[in-house]
């Protein structure tokens, strides 16, 4: 066994579950950071990423080889309601982790995760202050490494489907689907549009892309993580319908434009060799099993 | 008089304590917000713009009709040291100002000092943390105003001269001179190249720009504050030699280039009417009667 080992802070996350149980696998020594739960079945450290000498002492005391940065508020009505708390939270934990990391091990790699509702400050500005302190988180990393010269790559993932506990639309739909076969409710889910395009892309799928990152990623670069492939939500719907035995389960409320594409580029990921392997169908099916599994509350 | 009222913070700094003087000449209440000093002849708070709650209860308590926010971490090489602490005292510090605005007054009209020196992140990129700290201080000003619908108007002053305390090189140069004077060095003072070119401010100017930026500046926009005349650093020796009986008071190292150039764009902050008044001569002059007239230490 190696003796490297990967820190992965918002581990108790959608993606950070699905993270802390891809590098099991590895040879890695496996940490999860956690700001309240514990996590079963792997080694976990509480700390809130917001105070600054807990995270000192994180640092100081698990010296990292790798640190996978989840953590953060990924919420944007929360942000509307609470913007100091989503700034914090994400733009000064980054800011707090990396000085931790240039103090104490500063050949760390740390792969930031950013957002792909992130705007790029040369073209865009943010549509509320969860894309503010994306951004912002971004910039900070990006040149933070550049001033001290630290190994910081950066990830901008687009929307994530798949098993486990998520906010993303494809997760809701299906949750709702299966409160329908339990006969919890017998109404449709009402969606905006099912016109809209995204680009989906299994969250087995990223946190494959993250190690992808950690060993050949390049320094201060951003890589988009998608499939490249753009899914209307009615697509979505159709492989839904042959998954369940309910029918009716959503309804299109037909409100607005088709909504702005958010544009992401694969190319850099995609020279790195990783290539999606998840089909929609597949994270459609393996969500729904897991809200089949879920005991009812 | 009026019941409005300007809370100036960095008041104990160099501009602040000209701000405090030009304000208390105007018919508003000034309230002076100061980390650690007391400052005589004036109401004067204490609050650490880094601790929120602080923040919080000043904006309650003073209900301020203008805030003048100048306080923060203003040095280069101190921002290399120790970036946290810079961001803090930039970054956040801005956010909980604004927040506290946000939730408490948000009608308070709010001037942002940045600096010659951030960068335009649609172009460039910081050369130091403190580059950084005052570009991520603008945007999410200016991005808070914005989502929030804030009253902020951004200032980015270029170098100020004239009388008090500055660790600028015109201030470090007359300085050296006076001390000079009272036979405290015979050395000349070294600067790397007499050659570089600034846009020098008085720094009373600058306070009466931020005046006009309260009553017709136009929110979220960007004001340069400069007179639009470059000056080589060589022309203000030669003003100096005319106002001191000392000589071969400066060594030109004549290192490296001739810097670059900080492009300032005036034409917003003329449009307004403002134009400068000190000449380049009676800036200089004022700084040295400011140093000859302090005691030594």
């Amino acid at each position: 066994m190696s003796d490297d080992s990967i820190l992965i802070t918002g581990a108790s996350g959608f993606t950070g579950q699905h993270a802390c149980r891809h590098f099991l696998k590895t040879d890695l020594k496996v940490t999860a950071v956690v700001r309240n739960t514990c996590l079963e079945g792997l080694r976990s450290v509480q700390c809130d990423l917001t105070d600054k000498n807990a995270i000192d002492r994180l640092i100081k005391e698990e010296q990292p080889t790798y640190v996978l940065h989840l953590a953060g508020v990924n919420a944007v009505q929360t942000s509307w309601e609470n913007p100091v708390s989503t700034l914090e939270a994400n733009v000064l934990s980054t800011v707090y982790l990396l000085d931790a990391i240039r103090t104490t091990k500063p050949s760390t790699k740390v792969v930031m995760v950013g957002s792909a509702l992130q705007y790029d400050p040369a073209k865009g500005k943010p549509s509320h202050p969860y894309a503010l302190s994306k951004t912002m988180q971004s910039q900070v990393a990006l040149h933070l490494a550049e001033l001290y010269n630290l190994h910081v790559v950066l990830a901008k993932p687009t929307n994530l489907i798949g098993p486990g506990n998520s906010s993303g639309i494809c997760a809701l739909l299906t949750k709702h689907i299966v409160d329908m076969e339990r006969n919890l409710t017998s109404e449709a889910f009402s969606v905006s549009n099912l016109q809209v395009k995204r680009d989906f892309l299994d969250v087995r799928d990223v946190v494959s892309a993250y190690e992808k990152l950690f060993v050949t990623g390049e320094r201060t670069r951003t890589y988009d993580l998608a499939t490249g492939r753009l899914v209307a939500l009615q697509e979505v719907v159709r492989e839904l319908e042959t998954l369940t035995e309910v029918s009716h389960f959503v309804v299109d409320k037909k409100l607005g434009e088709n909504g702005t594409v958010i544009p992401m580029d694969v190319s850099n990921i995609k020279n790195l060799g990783w290539n999606p392997t998840y089909s929609l169908r597949q994270s459609l099916e393996d969500s729904l099993e897991y809200y089949r599994n879920l005991e009812q509350a």
